[in-house]
């Protein structure tokens, strides 16, 4: 167990009184959104809290969390749905496709959300399927209106819908400030996949 | 194992033909920063490597991602060291009761950095100690310049050094476009702690 406390100091354990679903927004165009998502697992792991988290715009590229989360057991379900980056270069596949895919991790999402199993859900990188048409408005904001009160849902990429902003309780801008790419630094395990 | 893909396809693991050992800063006023650490860890974990976190600031609170990392097994490190946000109403210790702290963790962070053991170090919150004169500016410079090239090095905390930021590969700033606290909402657990 390598978790130690300088201190020996009674640690306080917060309970809110009144307990609150969150609606929860990282967007913005610097690296840490669905980094953060991924912590929100985590930590809530620690709180023996269940998280059902759903990618919508993952291709083929193998990325750790994905074997990360396997190590929180049955606390976190993760759900790697999406054919790549839709009108990025070289991707193969057709707008309809890819919006076929994005709807269907839209009805997976309005089932996890429904079923109650889950005290979160993180919904990642649906801005960005969003922003591109592969879902719509309205769709997203039943999502949101539509969650049990108690259930946190986590939205995350870059582009939130103005709308989407509005409706929600927390909403962080994640800004590039530099990044290693622009010293044609290649991406690296552990930190940017 | 529930982690499921929706297409059978074959996944692409990239390894980068230049490992190069990352310096990330991940500062500004919003919610996500130690967030998207613990992320990074989950991530790392995932991939088989090793992670050490040193949190500066940490007082007498509990926080999820204690007992969440408890489940990365011996892939990941932490250690909470601190007395609470240093200059807050109501936090009883003198600043030299701080700086002592926070001098003992940055001995702490040397150590372990230079022990080879980890191939990312985290030190959550050091802009925090920095900006609050616990740690000083030589001592993090002397951190960074002094880490193992192919050791990542992770530094969160709002108020992020200048000097820091300018030795950093990546550098995120997370912004506060809004927070649940402003609605008079309590901190959530898995969500906020």
């Amino acid at each position: 167990m390598p978790v130690s406390t300088s201190k020996p100091i009674k640690i306080e354990k917060l309970t809110p009184r009144q307990p609150y679903g969150l609606t929860v927004v990282i967007t913005g165009n610097g690296k840490g959104k669905t980094t953060s998502a991924m912590g929100m697992a985590l930590r809530a792991s620690g709180h023996g809290l269940k998280t059902c988290i759903i990618q919508f715009m993952k291709g083929d590229l193998y990325t750790g969390e994905w074997d990360g989360v396997k190590m929180l057991g049955e606390l976190v379900e993760l759900h790697a749905t999406g054919m790549g980056f839709c009108g990025i270069q070289g991707n193969p596949y057709t707008h309809a496709e890819h919006r076929a895919s994005a709807q269907a991790a839209v009805a997976l999402a309005r089932k996890k959300i429904a079923s109650g199993d889950f005290q979160i859900v993180i919904l990642d990188e649906i801005n960005n399927a969003l922003k591109l048409k592969l879902v719509d408005l309205e769709q997203v904001l039943d999502l949101v209106k539509g969650k049990p009160s108690f259930m946190h849902l986590v939205m995350t990429g870059r582009d939130a819908h103005p709308d989407v902003v509005e409706l929600a309780d927390t909403v962080s801008e994640v800004r590039e400030i530099k990044h290693a790419y622009q010293k044609d630094i290649e991406p690296q395990p552990g930190i940017d996949y």
